[in-house]
């Protein structure tokens, strides 16, 4: 039996960014509408409300970029909290450090975890049965202000574009929560959004998460998949010392083990601010 | 009067790449379809046999890597080649440098050129007017083979993807004759697609240069418009002192007359060569 290949597209603006294929689910969720389609040569592909979240051939090029630079700047990553992060790419990217001995993941949106687990098995892989791993279905604004002063080691912040239930995760105060919920040397990190497709929402990102960490800087590079290709992840912490270099003894394990990252990648991506971004924020 | 916004769409592979506008031009030209749109948010666009070449909001992101890179290390840039830039935004940024005494640009299709100088008047802005500006219509490979040795600075090759007429200026004896051309301590530059989503393409020009000239090095970005939007320039010398490092004394004018290039942008771009695309040129 063969199923019709058909384009879903994500518009933006004048803009558009398709992929063909065989749909496999069309649900609408508690929080949003969910697409999984099938292709031939990207492999299973995620799109949330119209918008592309990940595919399995490209989705290396957002999640080693929001892991490595933070863990791998840090000598002993323990406990690490993801906030969204429901196809699992971003907690296997962490779970190949093997000083990691707890992720809290929190997801909003169930249905986003059992599908990925089930259509996306490429993106999680084997990180939902790793014991380190728990799921947490909640917001991540509630979960962040039950926790403890000074308990994760790195938090990452994986969620899609700022729109109604996802808005709170772009807010000065949800930063305030993650710095007080974050080790003195505890290190942020959030996707930023595209300097091209959302320059407003990207200023926006880098101008709060500055207001609340003492120190940030933001790494540019592509995700094939998102509107203009350009995307970037921002980083901050409150620990003057080395912020972003490297610190984890056996990061050239990792390194291998990466599609799109290497340490000389990431130098790379921080200097990589386009000049009429930077020409703003200077002003 | 009102025109109807349709899409138009570079088809690659299972992904595609809209545009909507209106079509302001739609002709076959002797070696290819060119279209042309007028969005509301990307300005005009230019699209040939299918492929997005240019678009008046993002072109900025293709021709400043292709240019300033080679121009902001040579001293006295005085004579340029440029094989194709038909939309004159290639020339454009060359004319920046007060010490361009002439540019020879070889195009082989003039109604590239007359069109681009009719729709697409931000790309080529006033360099068509710029008497250092010499526009010559003909295959690039034959215009290469009758310069005498040693003749030019710098040679920039601003071309279409590999395919039939453009073949020729991927080849290892295209580049033979540009490396014979060029003065001794000149620079080689050619855009080299993108690693994602012609990967094949961008591994053999790497390969092939690499045969040719002694040094060489690829900067990577993003051009919006194009297939997977990571994107891809290789500069080649074979002067080893001082490669790619800034040598023009004014270069801070030019910079500031940028909108994505300067150059620590330039420096991060030499360093994100995909690890995946490492690997395989480490083999």
């Amino acid at each position: 039996m063969s199923f019709k290949q058909v384009w879903s597209d994500e518009i933006h603006q004048d803009s558009r960014y398709g992929i063909k294929g065989e749909i496999l689910v069309n649900h609408k969720s508690k929080y949003q509408e969910i697409i999984i389609i099938k292709t031939k040569n990207n492999g299973n592909a995620l799109m949330l409300d119209g918008c592309w979240m990940t595919s399995d051939k490209e989705e290396k090029y957002y999640h080693e970029c929001l892991v490595h630079p933070a863990l791998s700047s840090y000598e002993d990553p323990a406990k690490i909290l993801i906030i969204g992060g429901g196809d699992g790419g971003t907690a296997r990217e962490c779970l190949k450090y093997k000083k990691v001995s707890s992720i809290d993941l929190v997801e909003i949106d169930k249905d986003v975890i059992d599908l990925s687990k089930k259509y996306l098995k490429n993106t999680g892989q084997e990180a939902w049965k790793d014991i380190r791993l728990k799921i947490h279905i909640c917001d991540g604004m509630e979960w962040v202000k039950e926790i403890h002063n000074n308990y994760y080691d790195i938090i990452l912040v994986d969620c899609s574009d700022p729109k109604e239930h996802s808005n709170v995760l772009f807010s000065l105060s949800f930063y305030r929560e993650c710095k007080r919920i974050l080790k003195q040397n505890g290190i942020f990190a959030t996707q930023s959004e595209s300097p091209e497709a959302f320059k407003d929402a990207h200023l926006n990102i880098i101008n709060s998460v500055k207001k609340v960490f003492s120190i940030q800087s933001t790494l540019y590079s592509c995700v094939p998949i998102y509107p203009s290709g350009i995307w970037s992840w921002t980083f901050a912490s409150d620990n003057k010392h080395d912020f972003l270099s490297k610190k984890y003894k056996n990061i050239e394990t990792i390194e291998k083990s990466c599609e799109i990252w290497n340490l000389n990648y990431q130098s790379g991506g921080f200097k990589m601010m386009p000049n009429k971004i930077l020409k703003v924020l200077d002003e």
